[in-house]
């Protein structure tokens, strides 16, 4: 649906509309693909994407050219990428769309996938993967501005420092959601892996989790989260912290959701910045 | 879509099929209707409900009325209902499907909904309501057959005898949900009220949930499941000897999964069976 | 957990936090709860609410009170509620923070729910409900600001203009979603009923969505949608042009995602802007 | 969590249980790794599975062994697999729970993953991915019983005939979702092919789904839906056929899910059987 111009038969998209409205985003979203991440140690892990593929359109046209927007993700999918390949691809979506003279000045790409890493068990020493949910965002404003973001959903532990206290005996603890996001300009040339921002979570829970754990593991992890009970409050602080001692430059979203179980619902805290 | 024969124009469904390929179910699924259920006290609930409305096919024809489906939900809006009225409604859904002189043989009727029980905190008394995944389905057979089933999701608080066992300080616990199902003959009188089985459930796990707790019901709640710690094969165990203790001849199904606090994976036991 | 002072035993939230750092939310959320909701005919709807109840936190203080947010909402379940009295409640949970000496500055309210509107087949006039998402937002700032919003989501029908012109039979249509979201200042007087944002997006799609349609009424339905074909692009500008003409001063964002008919994908449009 | 004996310390799983229920299923669910599936074509697809690893327990057994279930598809990750190596791992896995001398009788695994196949547009031959939902599933039961499934989800077009021919323009047409999933003997040799199974539904709706089509190829595409309009029944039973002309001696069940664009529910068909 919705090609380019150069087809022999009516370009409907392409029509004027007289209302002048401008859209800030016209798009496809819910795209599975798949893509080839650049790793840190040189190779690349394939993950299935959920992809959104964003532009601007102009008051004076009537829409956007969805196809080419899923043409340009095919085009890239036999690179290793990154956000550098992910900026360089919204840069050319957003140039496809330049029709009646003007060009798309906004231009967006959201994804998502599960991204795995290999964790060993602290006594035994067990291997397995654990899956974490990671992303990347890029947003193209106008006349060069934009930004370029990395986001990973990091599972933890926390153990309520308030049980703990009040109680004779235990403490109620549960699986937590940490979701940590940070924008760069998008002439930072540095790279943030995700598996850098996943240790740094992981440091701020009261305990790491693991797929496989053995006896004498289990028994470590439950005595470690016994010692560090942290509220959402306290896990939100301490990736701040480490954000900002670990980070400069970038701006931050830091959230926790955890899953009481002493409650249906959830506890929750959030806070959002900038690294000096 | 889809009407019933008496329309001045063409009834396309009603056409016949040569393919002999009778269907088990034809119908409609994720219409959203309010409900007013019955309530032990004598009163009424009123629910969303996320409802599944569907009848047999006969090889001999091209498709189901699925108009007069919702049509026969609308009529029903106005009543009190409970099993015994959705029963009849099914009964009603399978008789208007009467055309090319065959009647549907099958019909059912499967319902969700979100059902609230109040709850007191177990030291200062505070109130405040809990809600649960609730359900109803009806299966029509042919010939006088089928059963009629209950359905209650409920929220726990599961503390591992393991972790329990093995470390010096603390274990780790989770929020657990425990999925219980039971089945009666279409002609069993009885009234198994969501209620019972929410109270049952919530028996057998290391701790039942609240909405709201200071910190002295928080200190009671905590201590407690550290003296009741259970696997999910635990609380499904307990859940069928309470089941075979109190509630006779029906089918049960009885599923329990704890989002463990340790892992980003559940752990889950399930059991079918039949009381006495 | 996590209760206000004045209970006998310790109180580890109302501990100071040294690191400085305040907290933009902290709060339960996907709590359910039974609201009942003003209607524009002066009576009540009874909804099943998903909510998230949040308040700022101070730099200096380790935790919030999490029980008396819910103790809050369980004060106001006798309530008709509408926006006024969503905002009061959101005031109560502030002022109830008011710990160390220093009242939390920010709170916030943000709930989801089914909610059901009558409509009337076009040619038959058969009665039925259909659902639509609905919700209410307030946002608390420091020094008296804020806003308040109104949110609804209207399933509609979308033909696709391109498809239609270029094909010589038919064209692609599918179910769409128009997100319509409304905010008001905390001061501003006027009711914005569901009922008058769902009519008012109803108008803008190629068709609206019923639950009940006899074939006479689908052959009115289909004739009509085929008559206005419309982009996610144009659905969105008439909503914007809709509101602009009908409700003024109110800062708007209009989403509309359609589930492409012919791709595994969705296409999505949208903008955000104040009217005059 | 609760590994397999031989650490020095305390067994609790291998405690015994005295109320002599014996559980279905017990195990891991909701586990995400990912895994390397072997093509047609000889190669091999990576997909990111969502796994459950399951063991029946006797009733003398407290609890199974769960991170012997995770160590066991830990081993099998640098393999290529297909259905014989995942039944070979659930008899691995089966029998590494077999401790006080009564092996696990039940295993069973059920993966389900996001699977790409390419596709080359109708009129212009533009390439892409579409995505669909794949899975496996094996259970073993007592005495070398048991079977092997493969079940795809297949998005396609659907056109109402109904609409279409009592309008007197156009016709409302929709997404719909095919799931068919076919069960084999353990010892049955032959492949089932997921691409096989795509192509087969993809036969059987109004028209297939793709990810780019360029202006001509929606021509094409609009009008060939509109020379072959569906029902989900019809759907259902063009896959029925189908399967008992390509693939003999298997159980079979298909479903047909339709996300009507003139209401906001949907329509569904499905059946189960078993080809000669």
């Amino acid at each position: 649906m919705r090609t380019r111009p150069g087809d022999d038969i009516a370009d409907v998209q392409n029509q004027p509309d007289g209302r002048g409205i401008a859209l800030d985003y016209v798009g496809v979203t819910g795209l599975h693909y798949p893509l080839s991440l650049r790793s840190p140690e040189g190779g690349a892990q394939t993950v299935t994407a959920r992809v959104d593929l964003l532009v601007g359109l102009h008051g004076a046209q009537r829409g956007a050219h969805l196809s080419a927007l899923v043409e340009a993700l095919e085009g890239a999918r036999d690179q290793v990428v990154g956000l550098p390949e992910l900026v360089a691809l919204v840069r050319t979506m957003r140039a496809q769309q330049d029709v009646r003279g003007l060009p798309a000045d906004a231009g967006a790409l959201r994804i998502r996938f599960k991204y795995f890493a290999k964790k060993y068990a602290p006594a035994s020493g067990a291997a397995s993967l654990l899956a974490y949910d990671g992303g990347f965002e890029v947003e193209l404003a106008g006349a060069g501005g934009g930004e370029k973001s990395t986001f990973v959903n990091v599972p933890i532990t926390t153990v309520c420092p308030c049980s703990l206290e009040i109680s004779d005996v235990g403490a109620h603890n549960q699986r937590a959601d940490v979701q940590l996001q940070l924008w760069q300009a998008l002439d930072d040339r540095r790279i943030v892996w995700l598996d850098e921002l996943i240790r740094l979570v992981e440091g701020c829970g009261s305990a790491e989790l693991f797929s496989v754990l053995k006896r004498r593991d289990e028994k470590v992890v439950t005595e470690r989260m016994f010692e560090t009970p942290r509220f959402v409050e306290d896990v939100v602080r301490g990736v701040v912290v480490a954000v900002r001692e670990r980070i400069g430059g970038v701006r931050y979203h830091v959230r926790c959701e955890s899953q009481e179980s002493i409650h249906a619902h959830n506890a929750v805290a959030e806070v959002s910045g900038r690294s000096a």
